[in-house]
Protein backbone atom coordinates (compact mmCIF):
# COMPACT_ATOMS: atom_id res chain seq x y z
CA UNK A 1 0.00 0.00 0.00
CA UNK A 2 1.43 3.41 -0.90
CA UNK A 3 1.73 6.35 0.96
CA UNK A 4 2.80 9.44 0.61
CA UNK A 5 6.17 10.70 2.33
CA UNK A 6 5.60 13.93 4.38
CA UNK A 7 8.96 15.10 4.00
CA UNK A 8 9.33 15.93 0.64
CA UNK A 9 12.58 17.02 0.57
CA UNK A 10 13.65 13.49 -0.24
CA UNK A 11 17.54 12.49 0.19
CA UNK A 12 17.30 8.75 -0.01
CA UNK A 13 18.82 8.07 -3.22
CA UNK A 14 22.31 7.55 -2.69
CA UNK A 15 24.46 10.19 -4.04
CA UNK A 16 27.92 9.87 -4.57
CA UNK A 17 29.97 12.24 -1.93
CA UNK A 18 32.33 14.68 -3.84
CA UNK A 19 34.12 17.50 -2.56
CA UNK A 20 34.04 21.09 -4.62
CA UNK A 21 37.01 23.12 -5.14
CA UNK A 22 36.80 26.72 -5.61
CA UNK A 23 38.82 29.57 -4.85
CA UNK A 24 37.30 31.92 -2.16
CA UNK A 25 37.92 35.63 -2.45
CA UNK A 26 41.58 34.46 -3.70
CA UNK A 27 42.25 31.57 -1.23
CA UNK A 28 41.50 28.20 -2.19
CA UNK A 29 38.39 26.69 -0.31
CA UNK A 30 36.04 22.92 -0.48
CA UNK A 31 32.81 22.06 0.03
CA UNK A 32 31.34 18.27 0.71
CA UNK A 33 28.81 18.20 -2.40
CA UNK A 34 26.94 15.79 -2.75
CA UNK A 35 23.90 16.71 -5.63
CA UNK A 36 26.32 16.81 -8.94
CA UNK A 37 25.07 14.80 -12.33
CA UNK A 38 26.11 14.73 -14.90
CA UNK A 39 23.67 17.34 -17.55
CA UNK A 40 24.98 17.18 -20.82
CA UNK A 41 26.96 14.26 -23.29
CA UNK A 42 28.39 16.19 -25.79
CA UNK A 43 30.16 18.06 -24.85
CA UNK A 44 30.94 16.91 -21.21
CA UNK A 45 28.85 18.92 -18.62
CA UNK A 46 28.46 18.62 -15.04
CA UNK A 47 25.89 20.22 -12.89
CA UNK A 48 26.57 20.75 -9.34
CA UNK A 49 23.83 22.41 -6.50
CA UNK A 50 24.79 24.51 -3.61
CA UNK A 51 22.79 26.49 -1.44
CA UNK A 52 22.86 30.24 -1.95
CA UNK A 53 24.21 31.04 1.49
CA UNK A 54 26.97 28.69 0.92
CA UNK A 55 30.69 30.59 0.31
CA UNK A 56 30.80 28.34 -2.61
CA UNK A 57 28.19 29.68 -4.45
CA UNK A 58 29.53 33.47 -4.56
CA UNK A 59 32.81 31.95 -5.20
CA UNK A 60 31.31 29.93 -8.02
CA UNK A 61 29.69 33.19 -9.69
CA UNK A 62 33.26 35.21 -9.07
CA UNK A 63 35.46 32.73 -11.09
CA UNK A 64 33.26 30.66 -13.12
CA UNK A 65 35.60 28.22 -12.12
CA UNK A 66 35.24 24.72 -9.95
CA UNK A 67 36.54 21.57 -9.77
CA UNK A 68 34.76 18.68 -8.27
CA UNK A 69 37.10 15.96 -6.40
CA UNK A 70 35.78 12.41 -5.82
CA UNK A 71 37.35 10.72 -2.62
CA UNK A 72 38.17 6.83 -2.00
CA UNK A 73 36.35 5.41 1.57
CA UNK A 74 39.33 6.14 3.45
CA UNK A 75 39.33 10.16 3.15
CA UNK A 76 35.97 10.34 4.56
CA UNK A 77 36.84 11.95 8.23
CA UNK A 78 37.79 14.61 6.52
CA UNK A 79 35.60 15.25 3.36
CA UNK A 80 33.13 15.31 6.24
CA UNK A 81 34.71 18.03 8.08
CA UNK A 82 34.56 19.98 5.22
CA UNK A 83 30.93 20.01 5.20
CA UNK A 84 30.55 20.81 8.45
CA UNK A 85 32.13 24.15 8.81
CA UNK A 86 31.70 27.46 6.59
CA UNK A 87 34.61 28.42 4.42
CA UNK A 88 33.56 31.88 5.66
CA UNK A 89 34.93 31.20 8.79
CA UNK A 90 37.57 28.51 8.71
CA UNK A 91 40.16 28.47 6.11
CA UNK A 92 40.31 25.21 4.97
CA UNK A 93 42.84 25.72 2.23
CA UNK A 94 45.37 23.88 4.18
CA UNK A 95 43.52 20.51 4.02
CA UNK A 96 44.33 18.97 1.36
CA UNK A 97 47.86 19.21 -1.28
CA UNK A 98 46.32 20.64 -4.25
CA UNK A 99 47.40 20.99 -8.16
CA UNK A 100 46.11 22.86 -10.87
CA UNK A 101 45.18 21.83 -14.93
CA UNK A 102 43.82 24.62 -17.40
CA UNK A 103 41.99 26.79 -14.68
CA UNK A 104 43.50 29.23 -12.65
CA UNK A 105 40.55 29.27 -10.22
CA UNK A 106 39.91 25.32 -9.86
CA UNK A 107 41.99 23.98 -7.35
CA UNK A 108 42.04 19.82 -7.28
CA UNK A 109 42.92 17.60 -4.72
CA UNK A 110 46.06 15.27 -5.33
CA UNK A 111 44.96 12.21 -2.92
CA UNK A 112 41.15 12.10 -4.53
CA UNK A 113 41.65 9.76 -7.06
CA UNK A 114 39.21 11.53 -9.55
CA UNK A 115 39.58 14.71 -10.18
CA UNK A 116 37.21 17.08 -12.70
CA UNK A 117 37.67 20.24 -13.87
CA UNK A 118 35.22 22.43 -14.72
CA UNK A 119 34.26 25.77 -16.50
CA UNK A 120 30.92 27.06 -15.35
CA UNK A 121 28.57 27.49 -18.48
CA UNK A 122 24.99 28.91 -16.93
CA UNK A 123 24.29 29.21 -12.84
CA UNK A 124 20.98 28.33 -13.27
CA UNK A 125 19.26 30.48 -10.04
CA UNK A 126 16.34 28.40 -8.23
CA UNK A 127 14.96 29.68 -5.17
CA UNK A 128 17.11 28.70 -2.54
CA UNK A 129 19.97 26.94 -4.65
CA UNK A 130 21.76 27.82 -7.43
CA UNK A 131 22.38 25.06 -9.92
CA UNK A 132 25.86 25.77 -11.49
CA UNK A 133 26.17 23.56 -15.28
CA UNK A 134 29.42 23.54 -16.50
CA UNK A 135 31.04 22.14 -19.07
CA UNK A 136 33.95 19.40 -18.19
CA UNK A 137 37.20 20.89 -19.21
CA UNK A 138 39.72 17.67 -18.03
CA UNK A 139 39.39 14.89 -15.57
CA UNK A 140 42.11 13.91 -13.60
CA UNK A 141 43.53 10.21 -12.52
CA UNK A 142 46.37 8.02 -11.55
CA UNK A 143 47.64 5.07 -13.20
CA UNK A 144 47.12 3.03 -10.08
CA UNK A 145 42.88 4.06 -10.69
CA UNK A 146 42.50 2.52 -13.88
CA UNK A 147 41.68 -0.27 -15.85
CA UNK A 148 42.71 -0.24 -19.55
CA UNK A 149 42.74 2.79 -19.13
CA UNK A 150 39.75 3.99 -17.16
CA UNK A 151 38.39 4.87 -14.14
CA UNK A 152 37.81 1.44 -12.07
CA UNK A 153 34.87 1.74 -8.79
CA UNK A 154 36.63 -1.17 -7.13
CA UNK A 155 40.25 0.70 -7.22
CA UNK A 156 38.85 4.43 -6.42
CA UNK A 157 36.39 3.17 -3.83
CA UNK A 158 34.41 5.82 -3.92
CA UNK A 159 30.98 6.07 -1.25
CA UNK A 160 27.63 7.58 -1.25
CA UNK A 161 25.82 9.13 1.50
CA UNK A 162 21.72 9.08 2.20
CA UNK A 163 19.62 11.40 4.04
CA UNK A 164 17.62 11.68 6.15
CA UNK A 165 19.69 8.75 8.42
CA UNK A 166 22.84 10.89 7.00
CA UNK A 167 24.91 7.67 6.77
CA UNK A 168 28.19 6.62 4.61
CA UNK A 169 28.04 3.62 2.37
CA UNK A 170 31.04 1.95 0.75
CA UNK A 171 29.80 0.66 -3.07
CA UNK A 172 28.95 -3.34 -2.75
CA UNK A 173 28.71 -6.37 -5.18
CA UNK A 174 28.42 -6.27 -8.84
CA UNK A 175 25.19 -7.63 -9.32
CA UNK A 176 24.51 -7.20 -13.44
CA UNK A 177 25.70 -5.72 -16.40
CA UNK A 178 24.23 -2.51 -18.20
CA UNK A 179 22.76 -2.48 -21.30
CA UNK A 180 23.02 -5.80 -21.35
CA UNK A 181 20.88 -7.78 -18.31
CA UNK A 182 17.50 -6.53 -19.78
CA UNK A 183 18.45 -8.69 -23.03
CA UNK A 184 16.20 -11.78 -21.28
CA UNK A 185 13.15 -9.70 -21.92
CA UNK A 186 13.33 -8.42 -25.34
CA UNK A 187 11.62 -11.36 -26.51
CA UNK A 188 8.37 -8.93 -25.25
CA UNK A 189 9.01 -7.23 -28.36
CA UNK B 1 51.69 10.86 -10.81
CA UNK B 2 48.21 12.37 -12.22
CA UNK B 3 47.45 11.69 -15.61
CA UNK B 4 45.02 13.37 -17.85
CA UNK B 5 42.13 10.66 -18.60
CA UNK B 6 41.33 11.08 -22.59
CA UNK B 7 37.76 10.69 -22.25
CA UNK B 8 36.10 13.74 -20.65
CA UNK B 9 33.20 11.58 -20.87
CA UNK B 10 33.32 10.85 -16.79
CA UNK B 11 30.82 7.73 -16.10
CA UNK B 12 32.56 6.54 -13.49
CA UNK B 13 31.00 8.51 -10.56
CA UNK B 14 28.46 5.92 -9.53
CA UNK B 15 24.72 7.02 -10.27
CA UNK B 16 21.79 5.65 -8.72
CA UNK B 17 19.53 3.66 -11.05
CA UNK B 18 15.97 5.09 -11.52
CA UNK B 19 13.03 4.58 -14.16
CA UNK B 20 11.93 7.63 -15.51
CA UNK B 21 8.00 7.77 -16.05
CA UNK B 22 6.10 9.76 -18.65
CA UNK B 23 3.31 10.15 -20.88
CA UNK B 24 4.54 9.78 -24.78
CA UNK B 25 1.68 10.92 -26.90
CA UNK B 26 -0.85 9.50 -24.43
CA UNK B 27 0.58 6.54 -23.81
CA UNK B 28 2.71 5.21 -20.34
CA UNK B 29 6.48 5.43 -21.34
CA UNK B 30 9.45 4.02 -19.49
CA UNK B 31 13.04 5.04 -19.51
CA UNK B 32 16.35 4.25 -17.28
CA UNK B 33 17.55 6.96 -16.19
CA UNK B 34 20.68 7.39 -14.17
CA UNK B 35 21.85 11.17 -14.42
CA UNK B 36 19.56 12.81 -11.76
CA UNK B 37 20.45 14.79 -8.81
CA UNK B 38 18.74 17.26 -6.06
CA UNK B 39 18.24 20.78 -7.64
CA UNK B 40 17.01 23.22 -5.02
CA UNK B 41 16.31 22.56 -1.74
CA UNK B 42 13.17 24.52 -0.53
CA UNK B 43 10.70 23.60 -2.34
CA UNK B 44 12.28 20.36 -3.18
CA UNK B 45 13.18 20.39 -6.59
CA UNK B 46 14.76 17.40 -8.79
CA UNK B 47 16.71 17.70 -11.87
CA UNK B 48 17.18 15.08 -15.00
CA UNK B 49 19.03 14.68 -17.72
CA UNK B 50 17.25 13.52 -21.22
CA UNK B 51 19.20 12.83 -24.62
CA UNK B 52 16.95 15.10 -27.11
CA UNK B 53 16.58 12.68 -28.81
CA UNK B 54 15.35 10.40 -26.60
CA UNK B 55 11.46 9.82 -26.56
CA UNK B 56 11.17 10.77 -23.01
CA UNK B 57 12.05 14.29 -23.44
CA UNK B 58 9.70 15.35 -25.90
CA UNK B 59 6.70 13.71 -23.42
CA UNK B 60 7.83 15.65 -20.59
CA UNK B 61 8.27 18.83 -22.96
CA UNK B 62 4.54 17.72 -23.93
CA UNK B 63 3.11 17.01 -20.69
CA UNK B 64 5.52 19.28 -18.31
CA UNK B 65 4.89 16.29 -16.19
CA UNK B 66 7.17 13.28 -15.21
CA UNK B 67 8.09 10.86 -12.09
CA UNK B 68 11.09 9.40 -10.86
CA UNK B 69 11.03 5.79 -9.76
CA UNK B 70 13.48 4.16 -7.76
CA UNK B 71 13.66 0.63 -8.09
CA UNK B 72 15.07 -2.13 -6.00
CA UNK B 73 18.33 -4.31 -6.75
CA UNK B 74 15.77 -6.94 -8.10
CA UNK B 75 13.97 -5.36 -10.27
CA UNK B 76 17.18 -5.03 -12.11
CA UNK B 77 16.69 -6.96 -15.78
CA UNK B 78 13.34 -5.33 -16.01
CA UNK B 79 14.83 -1.70 -15.55
CA UNK B 80 17.44 -2.26 -17.55
CA UNK B 81 15.16 -3.63 -20.26
CA UNK B 82 13.68 0.14 -20.08
CA UNK B 83 16.75 1.32 -21.25
CA UNK B 84 17.55 -0.85 -24.02
CA UNK B 85 14.40 -0.16 -26.39
CA UNK B 86 12.72 3.18 -27.09
CA UNK B 87 9.42 4.22 -26.67
CA UNK B 88 9.09 5.63 -30.29
CA UNK B 89 9.50 2.14 -31.23
CA UNK B 90 8.11 -0.39 -28.37
CA UNK B 91 5.49 -0.06 -26.36
CA UNK B 92 6.75 -0.28 -22.46
CA UNK B 93 3.28 0.87 -21.08
CA UNK B 94 2.60 -2.92 -19.96
CA UNK B 95 5.94 -3.48 -18.08
CA UNK B 96 4.56 -2.35 -14.55
CA UNK B 97 1.38 -1.93 -12.98
CA UNK B 98 1.16 1.79 -12.40
CA UNK B 99 -0.43 4.21 -10.08
CA UNK B 100 -0.69 8.12 -10.25
CA UNK B 101 -0.76 10.56 -7.57
CA UNK B 102 -2.11 14.55 -7.85
CA UNK B 103 -0.74 14.62 -11.66
CA UNK B 104 -2.26 13.19 -14.72
CA UNK B 105 1.24 12.44 -16.54
CA UNK B 106 3.06 11.19 -14.44
CA UNK B 107 2.55 7.48 -14.20
CA UNK B 108 4.66 5.62 -11.11
CA UNK B 109 5.56 2.25 -11.06
CA UNK B 110 3.71 0.52 -8.02
CA UNK B 111 6.59 -2.23 -7.57
CA UNK B 112 9.54 0.54 -6.91
CA UNK B 113 9.65 1.26 -3.16
CA UNK B 114 9.78 4.58 -3.98
CA UNK B 115 7.93 7.11 -6.44
CA UNK B 116 8.72 10.90 -6.96
CA UNK B 117 6.04 12.71 -8.23
CA UNK B 118 7.45 15.99 -10.84
CA UNK B 119 6.21 18.55 -12.13
CA UNK B 120 8.33 20.55 -14.77
CA UNK B 121 9.56 23.68 -13.30
CA UNK B 122 12.39 25.12 -16.14
CA UNK B 123 13.52 22.97 -19.36
CA UNK B 124 17.45 23.69 -19.74
CA UNK B 125 18.90 23.11 -23.00
CA UNK B 126 21.61 22.27 -23.76
CA UNK B 127 24.09 20.95 -26.57
CA UNK B 128 22.54 17.31 -26.48
CA UNK B 129 20.38 16.89 -23.48
CA UNK B 130 17.85 18.83 -21.89
CA UNK B 131 18.38 18.86 -18.43
CA UNK B 132 14.43 18.84 -16.68
CA UNK B 133 14.60 20.74 -13.59
CA UNK B 134 11.47 19.97 -12.07
CA UNK B 135 9.30 20.48 -8.38
CA UNK B 136 8.45 17.51 -6.41
CA UNK B 137 4.87 17.55 -5.91
CA UNK B 138 4.75 13.78 -3.97
CA UNK B 139 6.62 11.15 -2.74
CA UNK B 140 5.63 7.78 -2.12
CA UNK B 141 6.79 4.52 -0.52
CA UNK B 142 5.12 1.89 1.16
CA UNK B 143 5.51 1.06 5.13
CA UNK B 144 7.79 -1.80 4.21
CA UNK B 145 10.55 0.69 3.50
CA UNK B 146 10.46 2.96 6.00
CA UNK B 147 12.12 3.07 8.96
CA UNK B 148 10.83 5.65 11.80
CA UNK B 149 8.58 6.92 8.83
CA UNK B 150 11.36 7.57 6.44
CA UNK B 151 12.78 5.91 3.58
CA UNK B 152 15.54 3.15 4.69
CA UNK B 153 18.08 2.66 2.25
CA UNK B 154 18.76 -0.76 3.53
CA UNK B 155 15.38 -1.75 2.68
CA UNK B 156 15.14 -0.17 -0.42
CA UNK B 157 17.61 -2.15 -2.09
CA UNK B 158 18.66 0.25 -4.47
CA UNK B 159 21.31 0.02 -6.94
CA UNK B 160 24.18 2.56 -8.71
CA UNK B 161 25.40 2.61 -12.43
CA UNK B 162 29.00 3.00 -13.12
CA UNK B 163 29.99 3.89 -16.91
CA UNK B 164 32.18 2.77 -19.32
CA UNK B 165 32.44 -0.23 -17.49
CA UNK B 166 28.68 -0.46 -17.31
CA UNK B 167 28.05 -2.24 -14.17
CA UNK B 168 25.37 -2.04 -11.65
CA UNK B 169 26.31 -2.61 -7.53
CA UNK B 170 24.55 -2.88 -4.79
CA UNK B 171 24.97 -0.30 -1.35
CA UNK B 172 27.68 -1.80 0.57
CA UNK B 173 28.53 -1.77 4.26
CA UNK B 174 27.62 1.55 6.19
CA UNK B 175 31.40 2.80 6.69
CA UNK B 176 29.99 6.27 8.93
CA UNK B 177 27.66 9.16 10.06
CA UNK B 178 27.59 12.35 7.78
CA UNK B 179 28.05 15.76 9.70
CA UNK B 180 29.27 13.77 12.13
CA UNK B 181 32.72 11.53 11.54
CA UNK B 182 34.55 15.20 10.49
CA UNK B 183 34.02 16.22 14.11
CA UNK B 184 37.31 14.83 15.13
CA UNK B 185 39.09 17.23 12.45
CA UNK B 186 37.24 20.23 14.44
CA UNK B 187 40.32 20.97 16.62
CA UNK B 188 42.44 22.47 13.64
CA UNK B 189 39.37 24.93 13.75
Amino acid sequence: MKKVIENKNLFCLPWTQTILGTHLEGRVNFMALDWVTRTNYDPPMIGACVNKNNASSSAILDTKEFSVNVPSVDMLEVTDYTGLVSGKRVDKSGLFDIFYGELKSAPMIKKCPLNIECRLAEPVELPTNFFFIAEIINIYSSEKFLSDGKPDVQKIRPFVLTMPDNRFWEIGECVGKAWDAGKVLRKRD
